[in-house]
């Protein structure tokens, strides 16, 4: 018998399919094989030596040709950080002026590693870097969300190879976002506790789904996961926004967020992936009933109309059995 | 400037990005040559004189050899028609058995074509299919939601060449439904209107997303189209559920349909694409503030770390222009 689950943060009912459920290993991706990919790119305009290709530079850690990380505006802006946010409505018709902020995060100076091969201290300095926009760009008016996301590999939505990420601020609050916040006020309202905090108790007694954990985060398979190996990492200090990480927890996110990437990249062939990270509202401050979380979505299996036509997803993988296959994965 | 729009409808904001939009011809696929479908698999299930390969048959039209359509379950199926719904609910932890029904529209006795290349009567037949199984499934106690698809091509998650589509009911109300359904009581509220009716008139007074119409459907780019191509199809008269659906509109649903994928079809060389239809949760019956449709997803574009991030789409083609260019699509 099949079974439904609902995620308790979201409202969302997830089918896991037990019937036509894969077993991990199953998910282990085949890839043409292909040459190697050199530490340096001429034509990369992320690489080093190349800094005259990319402008609007935000951020820098390290000095300018000795960088660890860049922070730089993005050449194909979904949003554009001139102009102010002028409301139209004409009917059924709702627009506004798309201004925000779109800035590309160069993770590091090699052109062919990724989060999952790169030293731990690298990965704590992108985490650091994404902390220092996340509280500038908050700051300005026009800024009601800070989206910070990483697409890995060509399923995942990117074409360049060198490690980057991305930070984008937003002029509205987006839906998926202001539902979040409601059930959280909800939850909080019944039980005068966090749903998340509460999330985070009831995984770490079941155990079931844990996949590495250290004192300040915890990395875990949701109950009601979407996909096959959709991970969450939470913080247990419990933070409404990304921005209020300290430094001692930015060592520490970077090595979970390190442990689990590089458990799936060794445990499933490297597969396209992408993360995000969930905050609450920008002009919000610390709310006891929000908590922020990293997301990352390995691209193992697909969407197809049944998600479109519903908003609910087919799980065909087990949560409790990908988090055991990923647990086992022993890193050097 | 990038413009952001807000789909009145579903209240979800998008990204119109102008600066990084695509021209129409940019979404044409480059498909690899293959040799050519043959008219009968004698490995496909779904192919005539292959009947046994399928089991629990529950509707057809024509005789049992020379069937036009056929309605068989699905030999992999997310849910069980058999058992009770029980609900469990240990702290935060919550399911239910999967029960409800997944099968599997056999669409026409060729293996080699598609909606868009049969001819439009065969398509009325499925059409009429759908509204059967639809009528027969709502009536099961179990059932709250009956949810109708297509997934055309592996993209769009089948590896099934022979055409098919799929009929699912659940025993719970999708978070998005219950969404899009609150949404549309709260614009009848504010204005005594379906909000479906009036976006309807306001896209026909405005013309520029208009695809193509006839006397009872009107096919057209939503303004806030989440991706390229993204297609509404609109019945003009009000109605709830899609089995309200009359013998008349059948077929004029079908010269609808088979007009625009065959425009898609031969404009962007047959992409990957979804479509399903959205009805009113099946317990209710006809409502004034909800309207039935039928969307379709071209999958030309890939969601990325931003969309999963937000909720949020970016759409990298401007709708007026999408629509623009499938009207100029000359069909034989």
């Amino acid at each position: 018998m099949p079974e439904l689950r609902q995620n308790i943060i979201t409202r969302e009912w997830v089918i896991i399919a037990k019937e036509r459920a894969k077993r991990p290993h199953e998910f282990i991706g085949q890839k043409p094989e292909r040459p190697p990919v050199p530490r340096y790119d001429p034509a990369c305009p992320f690489c080093v030596g190349n800094e005259a290709m990319t402008s609007g530079e935000s951020y820098r850690i390290g000095d300018r040709e000795g960088w660890k990380v860049r922070v730089v505006a993005n050449r194909f802006p979904a949003l554009s950080h001139e102009g102010d946010r002028v409301h139209s409505i004409d009917g059924v018709f709702r627009s506004m002026t798309g201004v925000g902020f779109h800035e590309v995060v160069i993770e590091h100076r090699r052109h062919d590693l990724s989060p999952a091969l790169y030293p731990v201290e690298d990965l704590t300095n992108v985490l650091a870097s994404f902390r220092e926009r996340y509280r500038e760009l908050r700051k300005d008016p026009r800024i009601e969300a800070v989206i910070i996301f990483k697409n890995h590999g060509e399923g995942a939505g990117t074409s360049l190879q060198h490690p980057h990420s991305q930070v984008a601020a937003t002029p509205i609050v987006p839906t998926q976002i202001r539902h979040r916040l409601d059930e959280a006020i909800r939850f909080f309202d019944e039980t005068g506790e966090c749903v998340f905090c509460t999330t985070l108790r009831s995984e770490l007694e079941d155990k079931k789904r844990i996949v590495t954990a250290n004192d300040s985060f915890v990395a875990f398979i949701p109950y009601a996961a979407l996909s096959p190996f959709h991970l969450w990492i939470f913080p247990k200090r419990h933070a409404s926004s990304y921005d209020e990480i300290n430094d001692a927890e930015l060592s520490l996110l970077a090595a979970t967020l390190k442990t689990v990437l590089a458990k799936v990249h060794h445990g499933l062939n490297d597969p396209d992936y992408n993360f995000s990270i969930r905050s609450i509202p920008a002009k919000e401050g610390h709310r006891e009933y929000f908590h922020w979380y990293l997301t990352i979505i390995p691209r193992v299996a697909r969407t197809a109309g049944f998600e479109i036509g519903s908003g609910m997803y087919i799980n065909p993988a087990l949560p409790e059995e990908s988090a055991e296959f990923l647990r086992q994965v022993v890193l050097d």
